[in-house]
């Protein structure tokens, strides 16, 4: 079965947008031992649309366009498709009326630009968009199923899941059944897993393949058989990593550390606060993402300035004289403060040097303390993560949030982490 | 000029590995007005790898292929130029030389696999690679200038910048010049604005290209001339887009909204506070994400719960149970609170049901109340954004920073997302 992918839009060309949607078709499409034996990248340009359409339309069994659903005038893929099809646009009663319900829901008045997005190619079947106003379409030319998808990757990703993925398994069932765990590390990088495999398990069975992904700030593994009959090697192989990495693993699938701490709290009973420096309220956000997160957070604060951390949490003003606000002691009463104004079971706080100014000899950009526990159980430990800002208040938070889960946990051995993230002199 | 990209390697087609090579090529070649018209992602597989060198080869100028220059067997590039082009492959004596060096300096023994990074298709000029051991080359064929580069992108950024860059630069010399500006929206979506360009200028002058990439939240219109005798032409385009659009363009370029509001609350020499719960710390994390916030952001209250929202914020219990946590009542008292105790001059509040419970027939999932402005002079509103939890909360919290703009700024008139974000009984 060849399958390729078209993917269209001259912000993928201009070198504006990094493609990530052809990485998530072919995740997507995994569980069906399909595999995407080519890909192609084009500019929002009608002839070349066209004829790339025409040549790849040759050459498969199935082709799955992105982009070009949109509104405008350079979202050309259905006009494109109808050409090389030799068929007229059509305004489709289904497109119209997915339409109409949505921009009556967001209470727009739909305007011509909108319902270009309901002119599709004569005899195209409709794809439904559970989450945008652009509905997908599947057209049959020369043997070949063209499915067109839209360029937003939360849509994509909702199509995919509810319409495609479905519909593709049922047209090409697999001769065998490929099965895949994904788990999701956190502090373990893909060369000390990789290398700890190796030492730990030399018969690893060749036919259980290993796939790692580096996520930030998480890392994913992989296990697959790709024969129904390897399951039973595959599960031991599952059940060995545990074993040895038990400690590291976050999750499966698609979990988070956010989504993990929210779900042990919640099934604890238990409630978390935060007092957040050098984040600025990356950890909350992240809690808050996870649905269900009010059950287990009340209360946040972001201390940006001396003033706050003594004002809102009770830090003392001559521990921030003596010790400096990126200190043990700031944080440790950051925690304190946090605890006692929310009378959260859980606490995090957070000091750090973020960058890209700010940083001295004792404390270069990248020096974090983290502070963590619950009351009569603060831990706090220094931390160093010299990147650039963004990335390193993705990695304080990320931290904080897995020393969140090591504590509710109760895992007493230390990660790694500490050890390797240090400042040395 | 025709210039393609082909790109290898299994890590991409299988989903593992995002592709950034082809938008950091991209980048560099826009200087030199260089544009690629297409790029073909293929896997790790001799004869599709010769099939598409031999198709591209011979519908280009240039074709620059990405990856498969590694030691190892999967690593094919030079062995099916050789075959394409139909010369040997052979050891070279340029290549050898910089792979014994890169060893030495290392340390490592340079063993056979290391050997074959060396074989080149016969006649291949070297490209150097000042990071790595794979050299890149170069091979003229079907009047196609052929380019191979390696695969990791350290060594690709440097490869592009010390040798291909200037190489290029030199063999095709801009014609013209290329000039594009990209300007920031929030507010105003891709078929709105486009609907508005088309009624306001229908006299649009064809050569002036417009491209738009929506984002989440903002959305971006790209105004370029291809010839520099269009440049007075592209500027009038552009000022009468800011004539039309003004109050909705954030900046231009990569800017954010947070960017933005930290730098105009910078020049003015402010501050601001925030009072978030149904965001959770997103609008606090925002703007700190953006170096040099200290300057202007102290303290923000992440107050999930109504008990936080009286303890810290100071909301009357009252006020919280005549009206509810989401009202008009309740931010204007958060929006207070968070003034008093950071003395800033700006503030917002949000309160709202990010779902996916929580909604009530009164107020259902989606509902917001946001609330900004200073002392004073705060102002509030209801909008309403029935999409997903984190979508729901990215909106929100973008139109909050967008709220603060605009009333740093001075813009009195309401933004079109006040009539259409609305909920209608």
């Amino acid at each position: 079965m060849e399958l390729r992918l078209l993917l269209t839009g001259n912000e993928l060309m201009s070198g504006v947008t990094v493609d990530s949607n052809s990485a998530l078709i072919a995740r997507k499409l995994e569980p069906l031992s399909l595999q995407v034996c080519a890909k192609h990248t084009i500019g929002d340009d009608r002839d070349l649309l066209c004829a790339e359409l025409e040549r790849l339309a040759s050459a498969s069994d199935v082709l799955i366009v992105n982009g070009g659903l949109g509104p405008t005038r350079d979202d050309l893929t259905a006009e494109a498709l109808a050409a090389v099809c030799g068929v007229p646009l059509e305004e489709s009663a289904v497109a119209l009326a997915h339409l109409e319900a949505w921009s009556a829901q967001r209470g727009y008045a739909m305007n011509a630009a909108n319902r270009k997005q309901a002119m599709l190619p004569a005899g195209a079947a409709v794809i439904p968009n559970a989450v945008g106003s652009a509905v997908g379409f599947r057209v049959r030319y020369r043997d070949c199923e063209i499915l067109c998808t839209p360029g937003v990757p939360g849509e994509l990703r909702v199509m995919l899941d509810r319409e495609i993925v479905p519909w593709l398994g049922a047209q090409f069932p697999a001769a065998d059944r490929v099965v895949i765990t994904r788990l999701q590390f956190f502090g373990i990088g893909e060369s000390g897993l990789q290398q700890l495999l190796s030492e730990q398990c030399p018969d690893w069975p060749p036919h259980i393949e290993l796939g790692f992904r580096a996520g930030a700030p998480t890392l994913e593994l992989k296990i697959s058989s790709l024969r129904a009959a390897d399951e039973r090697d595959r599960l031991a192989c599952e059940q060995r990593v545990r074993e040895l990495f038990g400690d590291y693993i976050i999750g499966t699938g698609d979990t988070s550390l956010a989504r993990c701490v929210v779900e042990l709290l919640g099934r604890a009973g238990q409630r978390v606060a935060t007092a957040e420096s050098c984040t600025g309220g990356l950890i909350a956000a992240m809690l808050t993402e996870v649905p269900g997160a009010s059950a287990v957070y009340e209360a946040g604060v972001v201390s940006y300035s001396n003033r706050i951390k003594q004002q809102l949490l009770g830090v003392e003003a001559h521990t921030l004289a003596e010790h400096g606000a990126v200190s043990e002691q700031v944080v440790r009463e950051m925690a304190r403060g946090a605890l006692a104004l929310s009378g959260a079971e859980h606490v995090v706080s957070v000091s750090g040097v973020a960058g890209p100014d700010g940083g001295s000899a004792d404390k270069p950009v990248g020096t974090v303390w983290i502070c963590w526990g619950g009351q009569g159980r603060l831990r706090a430990r220094q931390l160093y993560f010299p990147v650039a800002r963004k990335l390193f208040q993705t990695m304080v938070a990320a931290t904080a949030l897995d020393l969140l889960r090591r504590e509710i946990l109760g895992i007493e051995e230390e990660p790694r982490y500490f050890r390797e993230r240090v400042l040395r002199r």
